[in-house]
């Protein structure tokens, strides 16, 4: 169990909802509830059975640490589950409790009601992404003007703008979106297979029973899939990947907020101790989260090799774990909305860091002019030498080039002077810019 | 580093071939040429220059172990291996030799490379996929009317289908193989973006050589990715979900091969003590690639948290994952093809064990029966007692219930003699298999 | 958040407690009381104020779900904490509100507040090992002279005892158990480092308080650890061994409790639906935590890389991390304890599986007889054939081996017959179980 | 399989040579010598024989790729690598060669070399934890005064010196280091249990031929531990807790070498494209293998659920784990040492970083300052005001806060404007790093 403080910054009230007691209650009554009426619907039980069934259960009165306490015993919270809801029913008609959970297995339960609250939190996760992308692309529109350091191994490079660096983050967030949410389209599909997946028990009205289940809960229709869990898997093999993409962008913008580079604000961001500080509070939510994930997808992936009809234990363990990593995903989802939504952005303070390299950023640049008069090994050593004293100087990296004999002899010493324009190296930012927003 | 001994159950002999040094070297050197002949095409360099570097670099007399040892000081391959490329051409041209890896940078060339050989790998992937696919299709038909015992939570269970069963293997692997397949085709993508990603080296033409480079390559263009990970993720990820389907059906298998089981049998695997043995060997390459999976997909979303233009560490992890998850998953599909196409399949042994349940395993079948006339509770009490007896006299269940007189004064007792025929008992064993493997 | 019903099989009642919000509550708000008494006695603060702090404070009056909300604004709990306790004591006496979380950060309070309920957990999962480990020698001793089947690869093997088996699990938990306990106690340190780890907001005390709190709190004292996670990481990890060490265990007993083999039956666990069934639960519950563990251990380290002084991300994964690896690791534990407990063994059953083989797995030792006289290709092949009639002919292996000339001619036709004594062919199965449950 | 270019950072060359085909082969060699001697020395087969098998057999002539695709065949490289010695003996003496492999079974020969290889490898790692172990000692004692920006979630705090940096890496490093050796240590035991674990084979000899054997090889003799492997477990994941200690090292570093921060550099690591860069390449292999490990720790974790007396797959999953793990952990031991050792520090860049925050990192200080006298929220808001102030007029924080009247009626002046400097408010920093240092 994790509860409201320990996993505090790992769910929003939205999903911790979905994945709470009451939620979960609820779900598998409902799916008790539409199999009665399914059952009914295929002439499996009579019409008044699945009335009453409706009629006589209550979610709201079961126990969840109760049932939970008994699911130890039985490996399951069906068994316990069911039992009540055969008692809730027995208590107004017996003959109706009988046709309670007609020809289901437990996991048919469990599963099906997983996939229930799953429809659920894509929808919360779909808004919040969509937050994301909007706030981004407006971003990148905003800034494809704003020239800044590029950073490689979080060593300066040669300049790239914030409209760039958006647009990539948005497309690798959008990329990784599409893939999760197809996935997640796949996998709300019904269970319901009976003790070993041949829908024995319902006879005849097996695959009938099936489709209405099916369509009373909302959900595709499904072979049974006890213990294929692929579609599940997909599921949170893609959240891992979105909440990785998401926190490369929070990584990004936590680098971009230290006091030393200070090119972007997050909004908000409090310290107990320190009154000066504006920490990236959302960003560490999101990095929080991509650094859970993977350990929830290799939980998932390992528990997938599930023995025959019904595992031990792989199939026990999904539960926490595909909650855990909905609501972490989703968690990171709403932080990064809200950060960049607010994020303040600060051109100028780019430019500087730009300016404080005093041009040197730009030798990949004098390098390529002079290697084709000087050859290339000529021209790096003359690249750093200019460096240097560019460096020990603090004269323009460019002028400083263009004082060098050797180098205004082989290239025009205007040339060198303008090497270090950062306008004039940016190269086809611009165009990858908005083909990463059409993508 | 890991040998054909330490690694010998995690590849394969044309996998290893596909990610030796041989093969490395020549895609990242391909990778050059590509990108001289690119560069040419758009005009950036002189067409003799592309001539030149082609005709001058030999792949063959690169030393692996000494670019691999450089590689640390520079933390890539790329730098010693384009140092030993400039001055081969140098040997032949100088001028041209300033022309090599134009406007490139290292990652350009490692990520390309990386692609070129994810290329080669996924066609043997499909060789092996397609084998899989089709034998279990064949077991499938060909046991259609094999009657087996279920089996949940290792525990005998109502009655299946071997063809059900292998119907079932069969659409979980082949679901996994089309994600794995469409995320390795989005995934065929080249890397070109210069130092910063805005390929500002190659001036006005960075497109155009980059649209000529992937037509050279064989690649589909795309934008920078350089710290944008999820393509290679997704096949990362795809492949742990293929490998943990594949380890399903071998998990099943080792089970069925049990001594006390003996429904199927792996073709070979003999033991180097017991000459009496035939071990599920193929089946354990499966379970030990599904087991290493799920931490290779970890890691690699762990990686993916990258910093700005170029990471630190993350991206210099990637490339051991990579080979490692894809000849793993690889040679589980090799073993796992093998598997399926050699399995011998014993009915007649299949018929015995479920005989040696007496017939308990339809006691869901009969609680079904007598709930409606006793009600459930009752049905319950009655029909444990009948496994009881039936367990302790060796009798048959369905005899042993008929003789029960509260059993047979609600439910006439031929049905209940009845209840124990599996054919009788399969429901949509039969209906399902089809759409199993029609998916 | 995982609720009751989300988790059910991954904790305990007492130590879903532990980690319960309440009592996440009392563990900070004892620490900012320990704190106050640590800083009166070191005279930092007034002895009233400390006095008028453990008086004012009122832990039942917190909302934890207000806190946890507010915890996603300031990426900690301790912020809204500390500000509600700060208005409990405003109410009573302002200036002893200021004297509140005096030269504290907050990470000082969520870290000792985690060690306190580790060092409450770690009682817990004493008490359930201690059990594992006296019914495991219980076992072992009692069925000292139980032989059975040896195992591998799912395949018959020479013969071991259940004794030697139970011991085998005994020392591997038992040794698993030491490691993690060590680690647990060498993590109950406490946390008082304020902002950056150096206590410069208490001054010339900051010695004093740090000694004096650890005191309060019964921990250990230690130099502030706020980026380096070893001992917790190492607490985390050894989870993880001794989870797998009990995962073992539960895998061995599920799979000798199949129909098949039917060698032992853990106590209890029923069916929803089928009344035969005697399911593995407990076992369930120990492999779905051994499931689990592998992905969160992964998940603590690599949260590990924390930046400086205080980290972005990874040290915000952490407490979910710890509170779900601990809670899995114990209800192994307490499933595993009920299980060996009450474990019921079937020597009759295990030497009829040995039987059923025909002895044929004393093929090594025949090999090992014949392979000096004739050679060990020549035995080899001999053996082979042996085999191969016997399991044609249903006749003893012994008798059919004693029966070929080629052999008799070799070994003495006694010797031969005697070969598939099982009693026989124990070689240190005795002394080696007595060495594993003293180690 | 990786090769030298696949994985280039994760090795080193001794490692890669413990770990090689070469290295593997002697290690099995080495172990079916020292049997044969010991078997001599038991008396459990003639010493001619153990003479003849130490004379006739030729690692060096034995085919690794051969073997390797045998072992795919047989599950293990045991199979065809003894079948290689049993020709090779035959080739001199028949009778000796039915000796070969006397009472072993497979794994026996696998999980002893395994150690063998462990054991010298655990020699490398040894030496390069003692460079950074030494390395860090003099750098702390070197920076006990240099004072530093503290940095918590990436934002100036409170100062620190870089001597209590260090120390605090080196503690941790340590710290983990011991625990690491300590269970590496446990490991190095022998293996020899033949077929099911019991030694039966070498009838009454077997005690005394495996504690000949483990003496032969220079192992801690052990029983039997075929699937059972916390031992080799807990060096796997103390690699991780290792790496990870590493990690946090390395990213503080690459972290401080940032263009905005330059406070130290590594030395080496330049660029391809680049002439004006300095990369953290050393830090960027401690990284990658940081990012590594935790996934290699939780497969192998996952694939210790190994069934009965051998498992199928798990432990087949083993060997380039294990390989792998201590290979990248190595690699990052090896790259830390260099790193450490050739730190360049630049307290002058400190002094100026610290300086560049106007003395607002004295927040917390003049909070606590101003609390006592105004109450807690009222300091709160002044020093906010303050912060503010000083961060647009570029004035000293202190001076700021002392010209403030409500500041300076409630604190003398004079104390206001000393709030902001670091040397007096380093707190424990000295004692504290004393401390780790001497841990």
């Amino acid at each position: 169990m994790s509860t409201w403080l320990i996993d505090s910054l790992g769910t929003t009230d939205a999903l911790a909802e979905v994945f709470s007691d009451a939620s979960v209650i609820r779900a598998m009554v409902d799916f008790e509830i539409a199999l009665a009426r399914a059952a009914a619907r295929a002439g499996a039980i009579p019409p008044g059975a699945a009335d009453t069934i409706e009629r006589a259960v209550d979610a709201g009165s079961l126990d969840a640490r109760a049932i939970a306490r008994e699911a130890r015993r039985s490996g399951t919270p069906s068994v316990p589950l069911v039992q009540a809801l055969i008692e809730q029913v027995r208590a107004v008609d017996p003959e109706s409790a009988s046709r309670v959970h007609w020809g289901a297995t437990s996991q048919d339960v469990t599963d099906s009601a997983l996939v229930l609250l799953l429809k659920r939190a894509h929808v919360l996760l779909a808004c919040d992404h969509a937050r994301i992308d909007r706030a981004l692309r407006e971003l990148s529109n905003a800034h494809a003007g704003s020239v800044m350091l590029g950073r490689t191994l979080l060593q300066p490079a040669t300049p790239i703008t914030f409209g760039l660096k958006a647009a990539g983050w948005k497309a690798a967030i959008s990329r990784s979106w599409r893939r999760l949410s197809e996935a997640w389209g796949q996998a709300l599909v019904v269970q319901f297979g009976g003790a070993a997946g041949t829908r024995a028990a319902v006879g005849e009205s097996g695959a009938a029973v099936a489709s209405a289940l099916a369509t009373e809960l909302g959900l595709a229709p499904a072979a049974p899939w006890h213990t294929d869990r692929d579609r599940p898997g997909a599921v949170i093999a893609g959240c891992g990947l979105y909440a990785a993409a998401l926190g490369k962008a929070a990584r990004d913008i936590s680098l971009l907020m230290q006091g030393e580079v200070g090119e972007v604000s997050e909004p908000g961001g409090g310290s107990s101790a320190m009154p000066q500080k504006r920490n990236p509070s959302g960003c560490a939510i999101a990095i929080a989260a991509a650094t859970r994930l993977p350990g929830l997808v290799s939980a998932f992936l390992a528990g997938m090799i599930q023995e025959h009809e019904r595992s031990v234990g792989g199939g026990h363990a999904e539960w926490p774990i595909v909650s855990t990593a909905v609501q972490a995903t989703g968690a990171s989802a709403a932080a990064m909305a809200g950060v960049v939504e607010g994020l303040e952005v600060h051109p100028e303070r780019m430019r500087r860091n730009l300016e404080a390299t005093y041009g040197t950023v730009f030798a990949e640049r004098a390098v390529m002019m002079l290697a084709l008069p000087l050859g290339r090994e000529a021209a790096n050593e003359l690249v750093k030498r200019a460096v240097r004293q560019s460096r020990e100087t603090g004269r323009a990296f460019g002028e400083t080039l263009a004082a060098i004999p050797e180098a205004s002899r082989a290239v025009p010493a205007q040339d060198l002077r303008e090497v270090d324009r950062p306008g004039q190296y940016l190269g086809e930012a611009e165009s990858l810019r908005k083909q990463l927003l059409e993508e």
